[in-house]
């Protein structure tokens, strides 16, 4: 929450990375339509080295982290809460049980974070990466980004991210795994640099086909190789010789101490050090790449720019829901009409049911692909759409949204479940009351898009606690005959957390 | 199996329906392409009446089954084995383990029976019910079947059936449940009546975009209400007008008993009368059909004029594989390719596996559709294509097929299960042999596609038991380099069951 004395200014932006090497910090100023950097910062947090075999975080990575977003809180003051996005990836994805962890991340920073998948990572550095470059809408651009738990390769034009793959190691627990008594060795340079490929070999017809103009690489790692090789004579970009060159040089020196020997190479980058440079140069060998420049952009520029996109009506989000409808073949004008329907009762339980914008926003979403899952089958179509949002690659979402989205689509037909049911759906506590509230006006949108479409007056919508009143003009019944016994069957699915009257 | 003295014809074709109301079978013989029927069987066993509330089936019922069942079988025995099918609808798919029944079905019948989803009933019914008409390429027909168990509506162009339903009550269990002491009201009509209407209200735009030119009525419901209104004067159509009277001369008898007295109804069709009419008068109203007439076809002709098309190349299955392809996206060139070096893989083994046409033609589906999760998410997409299949409307499929396929298309990736694993995948006993070895060659076919284009020579495949050997080229592995490395990590994925030697 902002002190007295430090009022947030309107035109700033912010983003958090919770990265699984580091966390980084980007403050940016809103000018003229465009973001001006105004404040980075960095921490290595090394978060995945608090990771248990058993899905658990260590207690003392855990308070390192929190000390260190307890310091970006006091920066974030000054953003508006609604200007802030605090992005979560592999490390916090891995965790058996985040809730806990996240709740203390939300007391540090004043700001919920939300984790994303490995490609929604992707794309987000992807668009980090682009908006560093110079604007050619046409040019392609191959970006590499090793990150401390994953890695991220991403081919796209523009500022458009095509192909996107997300592989399960980044330099943190690659280093450990490969490297554990701190020796260099070549076989397990070797080893490691084996995996990479075989993990890239199922996708590297389709970078081929894709194609790039130029290679370019964020993240840490990178970073570190880029000014390694420059400090000895070898840059300024970073080449398959150049790779071949540092190899040697570790190999030579045989292990973690003598690192420090190695001109350009920080004491900090040392215990994730060797497992990147074998991950970037095998992602070298298998692309066939010859050279790749260094950019500073990374996910937390990209996650800048996509919230400025949100706040200028370039929701990414919209975007990809246009897609699903079209790529699972949603009747559009139907929906539209079910959105008609749920404004009306929105506009008179809105305030009562607490039901914020970010709400009303699920509940759009989750209308305008109500009926994707009939593309897999007619029977049980609301767990199929409720499938494809849960597991569906969906771009500008995190999975907290996925979640929140699939259970309302599935929420749309058979028996409402009452709020301690709805907990299995994997439903944060803090978001059950608004869900069931927005199943509620889902399904009774649907039911009156169908059934009262013939009335010629609409009914009024009134609300008063957990009841809901719709009144009906005098011959309502006449005019949408089946109306009635669709509403009293729907009243005894609500039952008994909810009263419908009509 | 035949018996000596009553060689099967090889021009014979035989479909058993196992109803939830009656068992039919029809034996037709192909002449020139076409079908003539030679001999319909009706006995009715219903089968709904022996269905527990916990899933089970009442042991004297599925005596009267398997009795009547191996009655069937005797005919059957002069009707080669794979020019049967033999289809379970609505009481088996509610069967909680349908297993041990069906192995008695297939002891009774000397072929086993397949159960189908409520659309592809709808589907099979369609084609019967088209089939009996006057061939009119363009004519849009409204088909209706009240079964025992279910009630399928499909309207359809020509032999094309276009929308499909299968509501969840038929004659059988609707009649016990609303009028249980066998006593004929006008309330017990009337909350039917709504049920249906309820049920319906949902689908009815899409029924009345698509239109009809007649409406046709297949099941022994409808076949009992057209002939006692015949006899009463009151035909030879089925109107609105007669089913208005026929619902009054019901509630006047007022009683089971007393429909002894109605002229042209059967003492048989007695106890699920009142349930069927009740359905077809809402249906009426709901679809607000003023006629209807009766046809002999259903279920069982469409079942064998199904088994015809796959006889002769014009497989439905074939169809709706590409239809998947098609709407999800499958890279068909590659597909093709994947099937290419599967072929080679089966020439080797087929016969020390014991994979027969059959087991092939599972393996083709799967790589046809191996890729159509990617539509979902990249993550995870073998997963996702396995949800596709297992619970898509697939025309063309058994339960039983769509499973299979669902276990293949997942085990493309990642460590192959044991065979003991497999069996919860809903994998009968039976098929594990097979679906372990399909699997195999499914993960090689995909690799080698991937990682063997490049070879000059393709390599040779042997089997001995359990061992798959490749024997490649000398100098393989300078024109493919990952393959050995690949192969390596199949290898141990395989294990301990299979070996690979290359």
């Amino acid at each position: 929450m902002p002190s007295d004395d430090s009022l947030p200014q309107q035109n700033l932006l912010a983003a958090v990375d919770l990265g699984s090497n580091s966390f980084h910090m980007v403050i940016a100023e809103e000018v003229g339509g465009d973001l001006r950097l105004l404040d980075r910062l960095r921490e290595g947090v090394r978060l995945a080295e608090g990771l248990r075999p058993d899905g658990g975080l260590r207690s003392e990575v855990a308070d390192r982290a929190i000390d260190c977003l307890q310091r970006f809180g006091q920066r974030l003051r000054s953003v508006p809460r609604e200007r802030i996005r605090v992005i979560g990836t592999n490390t916090l994805r891995m965790l058996r049980d985040a809730d806990d962890f996240l709740a203390r991340i939300e007391t540090a920073l004043g700001v919920p974070a939300e984790i994303v998948a490995g490609r929604e990572e992707a794309r987000l550095i992807y668009l980090g990466v682009a908006h560093s470059l110079a604007v050619a809408p046409e040019e392609r651009r191959l970006v590499v980004d090793i990150g401390g738990g994953s890695t991220e390769i991403i081919a796209g034009r523009g500022f458009s991210p095509g192909i996107r793959e997300s592989l399960h190691f980044g330099c943190v627990r690659s280093t450990q795994e490969y490297f554990p008594d701190e020796k260099i060795s070549r076989d397990a340079f070797a080893a490691l640099q084996r995996r990479v490929r075989l993990a890239l070999e199922p996708v590297l017809g389709e970078y081929r086909r894709f194609g790039w103009d130029q290679a370019v690489g964020s993240s840490g790692t990178i970073k570190a190789i880029a000014r390694i090789l420059q400090e000895n004579g070898r840059g300024p970009r970073i080449t398959a010789v150049g790779l071949r060159w540092l190899q040697e040089e570790l190999l030579s020196l045989g292990s973690f101490r003598a690192l420090s020997r190695l001109a350009g190479l920080k004491g900090d980058r040392v215990p994730v050090f060797p497992g990147g440079l074998a991950i970037l140069s095998a992602v070298f060998d298998s692309l066939q790449l010859q050279e790749m420049r260094f950019s500073e952009g990374a996910l937390r520029e990209g996650a800048i720019y996509d919230l400025l996109g949100r706040i200028h009506h370039e929701d990414s989000r919209e975007l990809s829901v246009r897609g699903l409808q079209e790529r699972f073949h949603s009747q559009r004008e139907r929906n539209a009409e079910v959105l008609e329907w749920a404004a009306r009762i929105l506009a008179a339980t809105a305030r009562d049911w607490e039901l914020a914008d970010l709400h009303q926003r699920w509940l759009r979403w989750a209308i305008l692909t109500h009926d994707i899952g009939l593309d897999i089958a007619h029977s049980g179509f609301h767990k199929h759409g409720e499938y494809i949002w849960r597991n569906g690659d969906i771009a500008g979402f995190s999975q907290r949204e996925q979640n929140l989205i699939a259970t309302l689509v599935r929420l749309q037909r058979k028996k409402l479940p009452s709020g301690v049911q709805l907990q299995s759906f994997g439903i944060a506590a803090e978001d059950l009351p608004a869900l069931q509230k927005l199943a509620i006006i889902l399904r009774l949108a649907i039911l009156l898009q169908r059934g009262a479409g013939e009335l010629v007056t609409k009914p009024e919508v009134m609300v008063m606690g957990k009841t809901l009143q719709l009144q009906f003009a005098d011959d309502w019944q006449r005019q949408a005959p089946l109306l009635r016994a669709e509403l009293e069957q729907e009243r005894d699915q609500l039952a008994p957390e909810f009263q419908l009257l009509f």
